[in-house]
């Protein structure tokens, strides 16, 4: 069923990433229509209002009865339980996926939950997202050129996979396919760890004495590698614990990177401390571009290269 | 002399800072002539091409013998050895001030080579940058409602530091003053500091045998947060070198917040968690605002809310 109908999809969970799905879906045609769902009556009116979804529902077991594809698009430490909600509604022909940033735990869920029927899941994570969030911020365009991560299970059927690849596809992503282990160890180092880095470094300045100080003569730079702290605390709270047995280990290796580096700096070690710092740069500079979308635009700007 | 007739300005260091600050009083009417100091023929060439400066000159002694203000603009390592070459040079009435990123090794330099006559030495910090470098990537609003931080010496007269003052408020800047170590204490933490993170993370992971695949699954708060490690391996390990009395306690301290996170993570402390995120994200909306100059456009958008 490449590029055309892929029937009724329900999202559950309307906000950037679902209401993103649905638009680019409906904008290509390629469905019959699609039911949201969201336990607020503001986001379903919403996203009825700006067209993004054909019908509203705040039931998950009502709305996906007759649904062709299932998409769970709401942070990771909710999927459990809106599976449990559904589980005894889903038909048995039905493609359960979801956009959920740690793959382990959610499949784990799943196969709590689903039990023999897992083999309908099939796990996935569009990496892709912007400063926004909520329907509001949705936008067709958000997955254009953007990867999505399918981490299938041996239950999964060939063709279940393949229709959940077409749906991101049609989307305008380039979808790959790894283990759930190797996600979670690449978006721990990409992800969940940097999350981690930028929330120690501000909740560790603002406790300072001079933190008035030290953030009214911040500039770019910091600005930069802060955003992500202004991430919601509750999500990452639930993604870091989701991750957290390929977090731990990470998060010891960089405590030692920074120990080595303020060994280097005592020691004066100053050829070793640069070939740190090159390797780093040429990592940095030689990091694939990613395409800008709608809203990315002034972002990929790179290589800052002066003293602040 | 508020605002008018800084006289003959040679600035050493014919770069982004240095060119932009000449662009900026040129364009205020503020000087009565440049003279541009350079070791590369073709930067000098270039700056006189693009009216940057009046005049270039490669021997900083010859371009200092009529000075009336000498302003360093290159990198903190170099500043030592240009105030010994042009030492016997400058005339005793004129001022020295310098854009170094760190204050301490700056100032114990000029009391090395100026002994005293170190009151001439007026030392300041432009907390300015773009992600570009060079002459040609110099522009006169470079310092519009930026900050630059001061930090005057006992032995400067009062008269100095206002020139000097008056100079940068000329470029449209808001100029601070604050003691010498309060300066390098502030800078490690919101510059030096988050530098050696984001070298530390990028190397760390460059040198992981998965390195291909995660820096193929990175996302844009990945791309923002590692920015700064694309910096100059060279300025950076000399800036921190320089600063690094401040910077080691300061990493050491960072080291045990990622100790507490780690075993919040361990023992599944979802409340602590949460709060420590909650402090970081409360801090970080409350970053002051910085007004966006022409090329800083499209960074000051905040609040990346989304999971990727």
């Amino acid at each position: 069923m490449r590029n055309t109908g892929f029937g009724h999809v329900v999202i559950v969970g309307v906000g950037l990433i679902g209401g993103s799905l649905a638009r680019a879906l409906k904008e290509q045609g390629a469905v019959q229509r699609i039911t949201g769902v969201a336990r607020s009556q503001q986001t379903l009116d919403r996203a009825l209002e700006l067209g993004v979804i054909d019908a509203a529902e705040s039931d998950p077991a009502s709305a996906v009865k007759d649904a062709d594809i299932i998409v769970i698009a709401t942070p990771v430490a909710t999927i459990q339980s809106l599976l449990e909600v559904m589980s005894d509604a889903i038909p048995a022909q039905s493609i359960v996926t979801d956009a959920g940033s740690v793959k382990g735990s959610v499949v784990d869920a799943a196969r709590n939950v689903l039990g023999d029927r897992v083999g309908q899941f099939v796990p996935g994570h569009p990496i892709a997202g912007t400063e926004e969030s909520g329907v509001d911020a949705s936008f067709s365009t958000l997955y254009q050129d953007r990867r999505v991560i399918l981490t299938p299970l041996e239950e999964n059927d060939v063709d279940a996979v393949e229709t959940v690849r077409d749906m991101w596809e049609t989307c305008g992503a380039t979808v790959v396919e790894m283990p759930v282990k190797e996600h979670d160890t690449i978006l721990a180092a990409t992800s969940h760890l940097p999350h981690l880095l930028a929330f120690a470094l501000v909740d560790f300045l603002s406790a300072r004495d001079n933190q008035r100080e030290i953030f009214a003569n911040s500039a770019g730079g910091f600005r930069d590698f802060t955003r992500i702290a202004a991430s919601n605390p509750v999500m990452w709270r639930d993604i870091c614990l989701a991750n957290r047995e390929q977090l731990i280990p990470l998060l010891a290796e960089v405590q030692g990177q920074l120990a080595t580096y303020a060994s280097l700096l005592e020691s004066g070690d100053s050829e070793a401390l640069e070939q740190a710092f090159q390797r780093a740069k040429t990592a940095r500079d030689e990091l694939p571009g990613i395409v800008a979308s709608g809203l990315t635009g002034g972002r990929d700007d790179d290589g800052k290269d002066v003293e602040e």
